[in-house]
């Protein structure tokens, strides 16, 4: 059995229970992570050191035997990669040289991009050597219009204004940077899996600031065109993730590109158990403050998702990142929660 | 004709070309606004000064023709009148002294809120004093999901993670603060149609955080109760805004107790047209970076909105409020579209 149950799901099989890994599992809330973050100032840097990389993404496999390893690495190593400066700011997120106007397009270029990432193929090769061949290991990378709104905004925005003005009234020039994207998104994620992942994930974190009438251009066909690139060239599944997307999820449910959709927080077991679910692979979707609450709410919410997808096609995750204050007990409970999950009981 | 095209639709009428408001219309994109707006440091005292909140209120009726005004206020007066803490720092935006645990509930109490909130009914009657009778004159009020996360976090929040577990952990006392807060907006309410407001509209704004399994409980039922005793009391319609909880608005729309569903930007219109539009009227979902955009992608959206929803039970706003970027000829232009709006043109 190559890299496990989870590969198992994405390659159209089913799994009772099914795998669980968690998004963001490399992180703050586990001591092991923080000790080793500790050595290091600049977060990039961090990132860019493979022996730590590796380090802290073995690390949440070691304690909780989760059925799939994800790279520790950032979607803005691409931006990072393209020429565009960008750095972490303690405590107040991500930040970013903004680009102003397409005239500064030009000074972003692929080129430099495979030896400029280079740590991170060399921390996934790492990790695929010292993971077990059931566990899976996943690379990711931003979606491009999530890259996008990052890239124009220099940050992280309550709406994204900029980025959308840009892209309502110069959708010419906003699709030259979405194809720009595209592209290095397609070298990142292929060298990604050259270097030992078995799969990737795409993180369309803020395809939900678009209204539907936009989605399709600037979302749904950027992460299709990657897929498929993908596939034909690697043979890879993919996941996509556009979150907070609502009911236009149903857009990215016909492009069979994709071996599996995340759902977020927000969107229902049911509804997606009717409507997704018969079409497509689903990963999600538990509160990321239920683990933080754990207990009996913990419980009956991990429940209600497994009796609702669990006999389905099914990838049990959060429906958004771990956050830094998760209890580490909250999340061995969970894994033992799905492991002892049987339908109908 | 009493309060016009807006209260045909509310009342179970339709109409062609639709009625048009804008949410926030009374604000800081309106120069004539920010004069007035200047002549008072504190925000909450600026609300409570019956003849400034009276002049902003008219403000975009005589610049743009609307066919509703809202009256100038802000979802926190309700836990200020309650007793807590409430202050609106600049550039930041509300702050309050967070409630830290049940044992606090007792420092809220209803008994000085009409008092407290008086000025707010008085804006409301002059507003009414001074509106042409086919103009319909909009109360409002925060959610107590929407409240109770502003209360428990003491201000705007990524992920409203405290209010959360409190709400996970320890149903029973959050139950207590959503019925308090349920007592709280139905005397608010209340007081504001005695006073002149037409109908009402329900702000649940962060609703969108919850899983689909507590939405029910938190948001859908509070919202329910309210409705259900205005309408019994001033047989009051109720728009009720459940702002990003995706095809989990489907649970909204079997409350029949709601005159109207305001829909988020990211919801489609063809999708609410099919799912919702049968049900409820609907009012909604330009995105406001559309308007800020303007020019021909303006144009296409709202013919867009307008095409899809236009035909049936429908009032055209926006998706979310208008922000303070917006060049007020935008807002002129889009009221001329909306009443140009021949169907099937």
């Amino acid at each position: 059995m190559t890299a496990g149950k989870l590969m198992a799901v994405l390659r159209g099989g089913r799994f009772v229970p099914p795998p669980v890994w968690l998004m963001r599992q490399a992180g703050r809330y586990l001591p092991a992570y923080r000790k080793v973050r500790a050595t290091t100032s600049s977060f990039l840097e961090f990132c860019y050191t493979p022996d730590k990389a590796t380090e802290v993404t073995l690390q949440p496999i070691r304690r909780f035997d989760l059925d799939a390893a994800i790279i520790f690495s950032d979607i803005l190593v691409v931006p990072d990669a393209l020429g565009q400066k960008v750095w972490f700011a303690e405590g107040e997120g991500p930040k970013l040289e903004p680009l102003k106007d397409p005239a500064e397009f030009g000074k972003l270029s692929r080129a430099r991009l495979p030896e400029h990432l280079a740590p991170v193929y060399a921390a996934l090769r790492a990790t695929r050597a010292s993971l077990p061949s059931n566990k899976a290991l996943l690379g990711f990378a931003g979606a491009p219009f999530t890259l996008a709104c990052y890239m124009i905004e220099g940050g992280g925005s309550r709406d994204f204004a900029m980025t959308k003005r840009w892209a309502y009234q110069h959708p010419e020039s906003f699709g030259l940077l979405i194809d720009l994207l595209v592209d290095a998104v397609v070298d990142h994620l292929g060298h990604q899996v050259e270097a030992g992942a078995d799969a990737v994930q795409l993180f369309d974190s803020w395809a939900g600031v678009l209204p539907e009438s936009e989605l399709f251009r600037w979302s749904v066909q950027p992460m299709q065109r990657i897929a498929q690139r993908l596939r034909e060239k690697h043979d890879v599944p993919v996941i996509a993730f556009p979150r907070a997307v609502g009911p236009a999820i149903l857009m990215y449910r016909r492009i069979t590109e994709f071996a599996a959709l995340s759902i977020d927080t927000g969107i229902g077991a049911h509804w997606v158990a009717n409507e997704l679910q018969p079409h497509v692979a689903l990963q999600g979707n538990l509160d990321p403050i239920m683990l933080v609450a754990g207990g009996r709410a913990l419980e009956a919410e991990a429940r209600r998702i497994l009796n609702k997808l669990g006999g389905g096609r099914f990838v049990f995750n959060l429906g958004h990142g771990i956050v830094p204050q998760t209890p580490p007990d909250h999340v061995a409970r969970l894994v033992e929660i799905v492991r002892g999950w049987k339908p109908g009981a």
